[in-house]
């Protein structure tokens, strides 16, 4: 990037103030602060402008001027991401563009199974659309009611529904996007079929706005589940929670919806810090699960189907025990032992985090070398290792040992900790970036553990789609 | 590209016969001559070699020897596309590819769901690995007996289970690819969530060999269904025929696996010209659906939910008759008569073919107003357009009048009749190319009905990645 001088910088923002309009720049301080500081507050960033355009045409009048004087953009949806991917830096020289204003549901189509929306939909807003029309948009996640779907799109989020609706990216059909210099890709197709060359909608997906703005979207939607039923088992082992899932998908024809795998000491941090959680059976066991299945058959027919899962399982040494939810009441009890594992975390310190995947086939064995190698490190660490065991993902969390703070905890054996997990992971043929992305906090991780020839490429494509290098620079790569 | 002087050509051509050995060169006349021409015999090619390496090492070898020189490599599969993607050009200076002899199925893991293979396994072959592991590969399509998986994740391939399982695209974990320059990017993943950096298998994917070759990759599998039940009606209109689906898809909570339109047209060449056919309806109808649905619980459970989507979709007048396969035999029978449709129609002379697709919802619109564009221009033109409505996918041909030979037809109109789909499509805002890809067939097309911005964004990375130009050239851009 060529340097900016500070008259065309100048002249370049007024241009843009009067492109956007007095609606769509935030001069506030009291509304900029927060757009400034990521989800978790790990980056303070400024801005020379924060913009709020009204439509994709001043989204991308807005990108033209800022290549044209190299100023750098950073987009932003509902600033809930974990790696900092959508903050700017402490210059004061990037123009922040948030998408909140375009936040248009455009169209809902029953028969072709497809809505088109603008990326600043809000996902609770995005599902309920779907539910309207009596259809799923299955995408669902802790931050549902603020995320929107713009960054949905551009972080990949998987979610809880993962296993059996995939990633954001397998809902897209289509995308509009505003490249690097202010043109605009209109690829809105509502197609389930299109092999017109490279599928260029896959490409933006999941880049963190690190080669173009997602301005609208179309994405796929389901039928709606007739009905569901949740369980809640002790297994001996992590290897038998995996066992289980594989049994649950042959049992059900892949009705499994969910698969939660919880340890035990995160448990009793839900039961021990959360109101209204109470520990779910009676006989302790080390470790559990939670499954969700879903079918169009009616609520009984699903109560048969888990009964005969937990029965067989039961038999092969797969389950020890378990409930079955009675009601939707009891469902949403269940659920509220997993959703709070968090907050629990939070309740007594928090933790220190790694968001990785491994095969499912190898979730024992990670977990089991895995825990030896940070105990070497902290013989007292304790592990609160939970997650989406049905897509390989587990929130490796550590928690230090009782007494001890967070920070003196980080600071004598972060590095070591963290290092051990991730090497491990990379001997897993696993990913240090499962599902919350790349962004600021792990671009140095990636550049380290990523096959050399991989980040060559990603590099190419960055450098042919944003020569410049203006778009969200500092981020993934 | 820079020219290629004879002398460099030659000690280029020489030291690939040392790198693969006499196993990995095809000299024999016999054996090279098919492999030069395309499966519905449009290109004649010639190769100043055709090697077939053992491994991926020899052909990363190939690749960087023929890099160096600026000679340019088509890959080649099973040679069964339809549109010459994997077709030489005449000049006999480009090498040819195949990858038949890297066949082995690598592994098999039933608890992370997945299989990884080389390139050249036959698609069959992987169905059956699958199923030797009590699991489903659900690709599917007509040339399963001789296709190759490279070929198919070249293509992105589609086939008959996009419904509920979506495009091979969906269906990959990990990818290894021999790169432009030699280089090898090992992307074989087993992960359901990775999320870092860009996405770099979904751009190898459908990239038909023009970024790289494909030479390894992990798929996912899924449980099998335990059974399914196969229906076939009479619709009154195509409109009724995507509300039917649309009902389906709602009432059977997603367990539709295909679902697919035959005019009466389609049916009458069938029964008349195939073997073991006949019409499976006493009455006779303008439209047929053939509809399967595929669940976890008995056959009983099938048999009476198939059962109520028909008398649920006759009182709404989407259904005007309809049969249910009572066996297996029966449901091949059924399954027979579209499977046969392409057959039937080489056995009247073959038809000008189109395959492309739109908007479910749109499809019965595009059906109206394509007929009457089509018979403005031939006004006794047969139409016989068929296929996976379910995915908005129409294989839209026309046969000649009576009468007429399809050559003096092509013609005559052939142009015309074509251009004035084709624009209807763009109109529709469907796709030219909906699952066969573009190959050399296409380019022009492609070239022109294609939204610039997208070419520009195709053509960018192109060069970002095979900036010499060499990898299977001519081809897609």
């Amino acid at each position: 990037m060529s340097p900016v001088s500070r008259s065309k910088a100048d002249s370049t923002l007024n241009a843009i103030r009067e492109a956007v309009g007095p609606e769509g720049v935030i001069d506030d301080p009291e509304v900029r602060a927060p757009l400034l500081v990521d989800h978790r507050a790990l980056y303070h960033g400024d801005a020379a402008l924060v913009v709020r355009p009204a439509n994709t045409a001043e989204a991308a009048r807005v990108v033209a001027l800022c290549a044209d004087a190299g100023i750098a953009i950073v987009p932003q949806g509902g600033n809930t991401g974990y790696c900092g991917g959508a903050t700017p830096d402490a210059s004061g020289t990037q123009v922040l563009l948030n998408l909140s204003r375009m936040n248009a549901v455009r169209s809902v189509d029953p028969v072709n199974y497809s809505m088109e929306l603008e990326a600043g939909v809000v996902l609770a807003t995005a599902q309920q659309a779907a539910a309207d029309a009596s259809l799923l948009f299955p995408l669902s996640l802790g931050s549902e009611g603020s995320c929107q779907v713009g960054g949905n799109l551009a972080s990949n989020a998987g979610g809880t529904a993962v296993l059996r609706y995939g990633n954001v990216r397998d809902m897209v059909m289509g995308l509009e996007v505003v490249l690097p210099d202010g043109r605009v890709w209109n690829g809105l197709r509502q197609l389930r079929k299109d092999n017109a060359g490279y599928d260029l909608k896959q490409l933006f997906v999941g880049s963190e706005g690190t080669l173009g703005i997602i301005t609208a979207a179309v994405l796929k939607l389901f039928p709606r589940p007739a009905a569901s039923a949740t369980a809640f088992v002790a297994v001996p082992t992590p290897q038998a929670a995996c066992e289980l899932l594989a049994r649950a998908r042959a049992l059900s024809g892949d009705a499994v919806t969910s698969f939660e795998y919880l340890p035990a000491l995160a448990l009793d941090l839900v039961v021990q810090n959360i109101d209204d959680t109470r520990m779910p059976l009676d006989a302790r066991a080390a470790h559990y699960a939670l499954i969700e299945l879903s079918t169009a058959s009616d609520a009984e027919a699903v109560g048969e189907l888990v009964q005969r899962l937990l029965a067989s399982a039961m038999e092969a040494g797969e389950v020890e025990d378990g409930v079955v939810a009675q009601s939707g009441q009891q469902a949403d009890a269940l659920w509220r032992l997993r959703e709070n594992v968090p907050a629990a975390q939070r309740a007594v310190g928090n933790s220190l985090k790694h968001d990785i995947s491994v095969p499912v086939s190898r979730i024992a064995g990670f977990l089991e070398e895995s825990s030896d190698a940070v105990r070497a490190i902290v013989p007292d660490v304790r592990l609160c290792t939970y997650g989406h065991i049905g897509d390989g993902n587990l929130h490796f969390n550590l928690l230090p040992p009782e007494g001890e703070s967070l920070e003196r905890f980080i600071a004598s054996h972060g590095e070591a900790l963290s290092d051990a997990v991730y090497d491990l992971v990379q001997r897993y043929q696993g990913s240090v970036c499962a599902e919350h992305g790349v962004g600021q906090l792990k671009r140095d991780l990636l550049a380290t553990h990523a096959d050399p020839v991989a980040l060559e490429l990603m590099r190419s494509v960055k450098k042919a789609i944003d020569p410049q290098g203006i778009m969200n620079p500092g981020k993934v790569l």
